[in-house]
């Protein structure tokens, strides 16, 4: 089909929605490496996992073969309240940039969380109350993952405690009153309320918190209640495969309209986002169906990728969780309270970093003024106010398209618009004022991360 | 067509979009009183009108006979980055409710400036930028039509200046930075920037401000300055003309599905959206093709059409634009501090007073912490924050929807969610708090007002 029909805005009808989530381990023949037992060193065993997590989701965490997974008609009905996401064309940005560069962005933050974390959020939600549950607990970082749990826990009548990373908690008052009109208590993190807790603070008093330590706290008020598990927004396979809905939209959208994306970038944290908009893509370039250039953004600030180490290391601060072999900076890596938004978590996600380590996609630091400079560049043109987390794949697409206005290539990029910046004022006022500054660790300070390694990678 | 095959949202394609908006004086037997110049009372010419406003906005405001006018090009372009917005099956608040009736809304929340006033924003600031202007100026209440004037003038690279009223200002000051973002400044009303702002502050040092005050600030603003016109969002026959766009696609998605409302339901402030939304509806109606049941609900802080009177009055509260006949209670009306959000204006569109005195609408009003107890439901089981604006809607839908309940009637009812609350969280932390309270003015302070409206009335 000729580019001249594409719309700005391509919307799948219902029937065209994903019915299953896509389990890219399935198809990828070196597999992420297994969780270990951070007390024995061996595999986690489902039974292990089950403490933690709900039944239905160890069984999706663990299982590295079943390439399609069925979405359960309670997750499909509560999706269409707010998908398909608009995979939109960014003719005005194309304009704005003189670029022949064709440029589409899938778009996430159309729904009151803000970003595509309701896509796993309602999915995991679903599996605690199909499990009987009383409630979960989890930790959120700028806030976006909290207020998703809180909307899905409110859909099915769960009790929701968040524990917020104390720096996003201060910064962002107004999320913490979106997550108490969904019903959820919130509390900033660490925390006095945690035997883990207390025991930071006595370490750190004037920590700024960081999701290493509110994934500590919210793993143990989980173990600690009769009736309650844990959820987590990023990193675990299980949220990557929730989040597949997003390049399965795209990739649907894309071939509906006969187009091929050359470039891919997202922005990575965990990887939540970067993981679910790529499978299928990926499965494609794993099957040798397609190539594609895929490039992960993530911010110098915190540069799992492109300056961490390919090792096992802890989930969380206060090493309760399982061990995972992912690229990380070390559990202790405390993410300067100068970066703004969210990005902040140490490691990534264990098949995003054993397929960036097999040399299947790229990773790009950057430094977070040009980020915002970037976002506001989108914002003025494309209308939309993105989140600073998702400004980092724009900072890297717009550096693309104007590659392509110098080379004169007509490439096709696509990136993944997460989230809406509604909640990141403080951040765009302190751009806005030109107080904003930029922050990139030493050497010698992430050697000293890295010392926090366990002993098991020596 | 079948009622089980609708999906919870309807979204137009791009060749299905309007073309044109509606203008339903055309159809109006008896049309609106003309505007009135102060000085004269005589009705006011085209050649008065330009040096507030665009040549091309004066020409729109003053025709009553074209029933369709043309959208320009640039901003159809515009439109396709945001519109057709989702015309929404609740099927999870039917549900909720246990109700028989079938409620939909047409929802206009997704795009940067939270609400519908985006429709008008961009059309006057086409205008302004055919004219060859410099920039424009405006007033705003609680924000999103300032913020939506920003996002236009950015994008057509206009100079915007926002006069904010005071109290909103410092209630959203994260929607100041949204508007700095998009490049405009930003001034709280009144000001001493302007000589009636100096005036009103000189009169009244404490007062909160309100849209009348802001209104006369901007529009010295912009005739004491070369290059400069006003532009408002809301009240103007040519704001409700460009608000048609609303009604226009709720009409064609509801015909595709052979839906017909029963009852329409929109909040109204100045009535821009109320009357964007029932425009198509309210044509059939006066052409006897259709009969609909309109409700326009009003805040019980600000009851313009159950309490106001229907007569010549003051658009400002400096008395420096056209007097327009309408349902108002005075321009000397000050809201209470204690109502949040916006629905502020003391007056009402002369369009919907008409078709209110002729009695083919009905008003309601109702109380804010109701509102909010409805806002509250209703995001818990459709996900979407609603404007305190927009949940005043919602909480007249609810209502009619328990009413089928009691008498088991199917009825089909429509209502407008003009947009999200996301800038509105200290109103919702006071709900969320118990500390959110009530205020109806008495007819004392009432009767205070209306002896500020102007003689030509005696």
């Amino acid at each position: 089909m000729s580019n001249e029909k594409i719309p700005y805005k391509i919307y799948l009808s219902e029937d065209e929605l994903p019915k299953q989530w896509y389990n890219v381990r399935a198809d990828m023949k070196k597999k992420p490496a297994p969780l270990l037992n951070p007390g024995t060193g061996m595999p986690v065993t489902a039974e292990e996992l089950g403490h933690v997590f709900c039944d239905e989701l160890v069984k999706q965490e663990l299982d590295e073969t079943t390439p399609y997974i069925d979405i359960p008609e309670e997750i499909l009905g509560f999706y269409k309240m707010y998908r398909p996401s608009p995979l939109v064309r960014a003719y005005c940005l194309e304009k704005a940039l003189d670029t022949p560069a064709k440029i589409y962005y899938k778009f996430e933050g159309n729904n009151t969380s803000g970003s595509h974390k309701l896509n796993s959020a309602i999915a995991q939600a679903y599996y605690a109350k199909k499990q009987g549950l009383k409630g979960v607990t989890t930790e959120t970082g700028a806030g976006q993952w909290g207020t998703a749990l809180s909307m899905a826990c409110s859909y099915f009548g769960l009790d929701c405690k968040v524990y917020m990373v104390k720096v996003s908690y201060e910064q962002k008052p107004f999320r913490r009153e979106v997550m108490r009109t969904y019903g959820a208590s919130v509390t900033p993190s660490p925390s006095m309320t945690t035997e883990v807790g207390k025991k930071i603070l006595a370490e750190f008093p004037d920590t700024n918190g960081s999701l290493g330590c509110a994934i500590s706290e919210a793993v143990e008020a989980a173990t600690s209640q009769e009736g309650y598990r844990y959820v987590l927004g990023s990193v675990l396979s299980q949220v990557l495969l929730h989040q597949t809905v997003i390049g399965l939209e795209t990739k649907t959208a894309m071939d509906k309209y006969g187009i091929k994306p050359d470039i891919i970038i997202g922005c990575a944290g965990g990887g939540s986002n970067l993981g679910g908009l790529i499978a299928p893509f990926m499965g494609e370039k794993l099957k040798g169906e397609a190539d594609y250039r895929i490039i992960a953004v993530e911010p110098a600030s915190c540069p799992s990728l492109t300056r961490g180490v390919y090792a096992y290391d802890f989930c969380d601060t206060g090493k309760v969780c399982p061990l995972q072999k992912m690229y990380t900076l070390g559990s202790g890596f405390m993410p300067s309270a100068n970066h703004a938004g969210g990005l902040r978590y140490h490691g990534m996600s264990a098949i995003l970093s054993e397929l960036y380590d097999q040399g299947l996609m790229e990773a790009k630091s950057v430094e977070q003024t040009a980020v915002f400079e970037a976002a506001q560049r989108f914002a003025r043109v494309e209308g939309i106010l993105p989140a600073p987390e998702s400004s980092h794949a724009i900072k890297v697409a717009l550096d693309e398209a104007l590659k392509c206005k110098e080379t004169g290539e007509e490439k096709t990029i696509l990136f993944g618009l997460t989230g809406t910046g509604y909640f990141d004022m403080y951040a765009y006022a302190a751009y806005n004022d030109g107080k904003m500054s930029d922050y990139i660790p030493s050497d010698e300070e992430l050697q000293k991360s890295f010392d926090t390694l366990p002993k098991i990678n020596k």
